[in-house]
């Protein structure tokens, strides 16, 4: 399917399009967001295996703690990075084209407010999963192939890589 | 036309979407985006006054460098800020209400981005009434009525204000 | 008692006081002060209510860890606001003419420091009053009439806005 | 001066002041808003040192902007650490024994924003010298004595220290 | 050379080196330091081209301002990335087997400055190819095999990436 | 043996070393660092003794998550400051005269990492050492004789202040 619209998308002449989102700088890439994702899935899993064990020391709520600041910290990144590609550099031809798009990046922003608001692991793997949705699109765009590989760390789930 | 809406939304009962929406604090207010897009206009005035004097002194260089990163900051508040209204607190129900509420949105990113890139009071402008009709939108959703009122500092430019 | 100070201001010409604060932007606004002063309020009420469920879960710590932090960042930023206010456009005149408006300043630092470091609504309430009755100073030397309304959102407590 | 204060802060036992300050770290030290301050009078000598020069080319707008934004952030971080100290360490006994002392804060604050606005060495060396009389008064009121000396480093500035 | 090097990795089973790092995430991956050393390259060419146009109007300050300030938070993330996986990561074993890696890391620190304090593209691309050089290193740690390729946004200079 | 290499460091003319670091601005003062460092023991302590008494309350969670989150970000700045100074004013000439810096450096970058993951104030404490030891040799390097003094705030222990 994406070749059919890549062909379209060479045949439609979006060069305007792409000229102007090539200022300021034009290095737009959803492997942040991407990483990001994946991270908020790690602390959902560290958050959970921390809460099987006793509750009550320093240490047990220094690493509570942090593992959720961790995924706050990533949530918001995953929605900031995505929210610039999709303000900045996706135009209203794109929307055309990919019609599910704006639904995509609302819906990711509310999985990122809800993986700040919880601990749980079905909400985390849809954000990762929406947000390589996303970043499908995006490379489209840009009429570059992609793949899905498994991240070299854990939680080894798969991301969408641009193929090289 | 706002009070149509108004009584249709009472009629339809969106509860359950306001419901939600009311963690993790319910206090939403477009008022901090619309001040900032204020400032940006603001920024872009001082910037013209600024530019129409003599250049080179290091006086000179410190106000236009300042008031180039306070216009930077503003916009980038306008963004998130906006941002944050229309991935926690706008739902599904929203845009089938307001048709046009997405597309208000990804114009208020793009306005955003052009008003970091150039120094053009008529962007600037144009920014600050996208934020407006956002803000018009948001407290209808809400039930509150607005006016639209010059705000108490330079530039003196309409707001659109919740009637108290 | 504040038409009676208005009217000596307009007598007393403080035109040089605001000449000079209105570089570099004039654009003050107590507003953002006084919303961060609410949620401040509202976390208070959530983790109290909060704390009367059961303790230990990951979902558990993750929102009270969310409701402290935002108390944190929204007492810090009232002090902020408060503070640019004060040093940039609050001058000697204006501490002749309001006798009190240092204590009032300092105890807003002082309230915003004790709500960082307690959960208790009445520390909460009593911040929101100081920045409110420096809002009503604030207004006061701008020329402005103020009015005391509730808040559209929770907790819906009073807040002084300007009269529009 | 400082002496005979001195004695009489001892004698007046200002013991439930110093008490409740002591939380929540009591770690308060003048010497980075000193440094910060000293870093502004830096910014101001290498701002004008660097508009002696041609103007026009990238080097020399890179230089420029970043010193004006070297400068921005110590003359922020000066009245920052200012008020946390002045805030949250500094009581109302201590307003009755040192009556200059908001004065000072509040000069320092002003001299600050000045420095922001402007490049100017006598607004500079002001905002260090207030922020060096607030040191003196900060360290009497600990019961340390304090010694003047040159920074180790340009602008070699008398800098208070407290005495080792 | 690196196959060599891994062969000698899996005989020596650095595997409590690896063991420890995994907390408190283990998700580390240069290329967020790689686009930034990019996006530097990117801002010096866009400096140099800004610089052959005509000076010294708002819009022309604007952008030399923007190009600089983005300049300097790339050339600062891509040291803040390194110092990260350099400190949270690598390991005296690291050391010994890669003797040159403590001063790749201190050249990254200094090219970085460099790259602040100038416009200069050959500090530009050396920063990159230096942190291709690490990110081949840490690859090589992980038993992952590198390629390099073109980045698919200008400037479209090689980036060592993991083979996929 | 200060002294010793101190005069070693005149005979060998480090000047062309220390010239550049100069630039922009030879602010380096390791003070901060230390401070920090210092910040990370007093929250351990404050920690370790809070979680002597009963767990539970709102106003419990909330002073353990901000002495958390205190000590985070002070770990943090001990390691940026370090980073900076080691990275922007010590060169190649310094790791010769000195062999055990980088160990020294690299050390510090594990310990705050370590001290963010526990509350252990033996962590803490060997921290502090090692900042101590680094603004031996920092001090050493710009030829200025130090002293051990004990700090004057909790925990008060001992401090390399340079001698005034």
């Amino acid at each position: 399917m994406k070749n059919v619209l890549n062909v379209l998308d060479k045949k439609l002449h979006f060069t305007e399009a792409s000229a102007h989102c090539d200022v300021p700088c034009g290095i737009y890439d959803p492997i942040t967001a991407q990483i990001s994702a994946l991270t908020v899935v790690r602390m959902v899993d560290l958050l959970n295996e921390h809460f099987d064990h006793e509750v009550g020391s320093a240490d047990f709520a220094n690493r509570a703690s942090r593992l959720v600041a961790t995924k706050e910290d990533h949530a918001e990144k995953t929605k900031h990075e995505v929210r610039i590609i999709w303000g900045d550099f996706m135009k209203e031809a794109h929307f055309e084209k990919y019609p599910e798009l704006n639904a995509i990046v609302h819906r990711i922003m509310k999985l990122g407010s809800e993986n700040k608001q919880h601990v749980d692991r079905e909400l985390a793997i849809e954000l990762l999963e929406k947000v390589n949705e996303f970043a499908e699109i995006f490379w489209d765009i840009k009429g570059e192939e992609t793949v899905r590989a498994k991240a070299p760390y854990a939680p080894n789930l798969e991301i969408v890589y641009r193929k090289i």
